[in-house]
């Protein structure tokens, strides 16, 4: 399908006139087909089949969580403006005609909604730290969570790779040192096998995440460095600038010491990721095959739906 | 599984202890496990090869949509309490600085989030009105669509039946009265076909949506009074008090009229739709045949996963 340098609108339109997506009203709320279903639903086993011999344990959380696991996760520190939190009306019968009064004169009514003790989930793995920790030490060779979410980022945007709400699967890892290098690695290759099985062209390159303000900055350039970091790009919406559709992250004791994870010798445990973006790896999926699903590779087919 | 009565705290402590779901640090915000997770998926699949002939089209939002959606629907005038909308932080450095230090003390720091232009999705059916009608008037023969979202009340509670996220799959029709009416008797069949082939017992009854405040109580008696909702009613979380799994409703022409939907004859569009509630099916399940899925009835097994 057609994409344009610098346009993300060019195949978020070219999608649209397919039927691929279909306009929710909102920057980055779209639709999705019953064709964009059966290819995210086949990249979804795809990862599924790769953890076939994991052990991992399953943990899927609807796509909200608590506010004060928000809180603790930090993330307000460092992406203070891409999360989301819930409102809600609390009030009375006097105050709800006020609502339908605000609302009937047009006005935004949402000065009456008051915060809840929920809110969006900013990324799929935050959720499976505190569930891990509760359990006592982590055995030395290691545990496994498979996690998907509805991850949610507040940054509207033309671009169908930057939607509001989108799918995250990860396969989290919590251990010992080198365990947690070892499962990096381990996904490292799983990301590039996933992206040839798939026939889409591919590059991975270290890569950091885009913290708030100045000592935002700081913090980005050391992740680059030690390579904590490492992202599967791929051209997607925009044929010069590739988009992460998959990545491996290593968090050494960050996430441990944060969340109190420890392994049987009593050591703060190692953790780390590999994370596969649902969505945009489905986008790739049309960009490069077509709208079609019957005309994709018989390879790409077998691949998703064996 | 155990279930006491007026006491909904003893399945849910149930289901946490056989490890079906997982306790996510707040109420209503469980984590589902992967015995959770194949179950909901057969049961989906289920309402999919019920609508095998159905010709419908599939819409699948992601679990948040415009607050002008919200807005359009009047839901705020019928439920505000139920509602949630979505904050953001839209602040500078300074602002941030501030933030943070609030985290820091462990006060409240949620009074620096501001409306944003995104609400969470309080029922599946509402994201379709507008899409349907956008495309100009209705063939006299109807039409149908597939949905299934994320959706969001506040309603916090120990009952699992009762979940601040739950996933609620539709069919939605549009078309003439007779039609709608048609698709009413058609799902109302359905709903108990569906029951029968997982070996739940069911009964199905007129009911009423939870309307607020004192003309909320005129209007659920209306609704019930033209039996425009009839519900499936399982016992789940509680022996003597059951919960409603699906529901069928007529709207007559009052989704039509608010979202301009028109047949080709010029006359304004009735719907209705057959709602399975995907979360309570499940719980029904593990009520009925117990948390391992190895040990539910072959007949069942079979309909979840042919």
């Amino acid at each position: 399908m057609p994409a344009e340098a610098g346009r993300p609108e060019v195949f978020r339109d070219a999608l649209l006139a397919a039927g691929v997506l279909l306009d929710g009203g909102g920057m980055g709320l779209m639709l999705r087909s019953g064709a964009f279903e059966d290819a995210a639903r086949g990249v979804e086993m795809l990862m599924a089949r790769q953890m076939a011999g994991d052990d991992a344990e399953v943990m899927m959380p609807p796509p909200a969580m608590p506010l004060r696991t928000l809180t603790r996760t930090g993330y307000m520190r460092s992406f203070p403006q891409l999360a989301g939190t819930i409102s809600c009306f609390c009030g009375d019968e006097a105050g709800h005609r006020r609502l339908v009064a605000s609302m009937e004169a047009g006005e935004d009514w949402t000065g009456q909604q008051e915060p809840s003790e929920v809110s969006m989930i900013p990324a799929a793995c935050y959720l499976t730290y505190g569930q891990v920790a509760q359990r006592g030490p982590v055995a030395m060779d290691g545990k496994r969570v498979a996690v998907e979410a509805w991850c949610f980022r507040h940054e509207p945007s033309p671009d169908p790779c930057r939607m509001l709400m989108f799918r995250m699967r990860e396969c989290v890892f919590y251990g010992t040192p080198d365990g947690a290098k070892a499962h990096r690695d381990q996904w490292l290759a799983r990301m590039g096998e996933m992206a040839a099985m798939l026939q889409l062209p591919y590059t991975i390159e270290p890569a950091n995440d885009p913290f708030f303000g100045r000592i935002g900055k700081i913090m980005a350039r050391s992740q680059l460095e030690l390579e904590l970091k490492m992202e599967l790009l791929i051209h997607v919406s925009d044929p010069v600038k590739p988009t992460a559709c998959a990545s491996v992250n290593l968090h050494l004791d960050s996430m441990g010491a944060k969340w109190g994870l420890e392994t049987e010798d009593g050591a703060v445990a190692h953790t780390a990721c590999g994370a596969y973006g649902i969505d945009r790896l489905t986008l790739a999926l049309f960009r490069h095959h077509g709208p079609e699903l019957s005309a994709w590779p018989a390879g790409v087919r077998a691949a998703l739906w064996p």
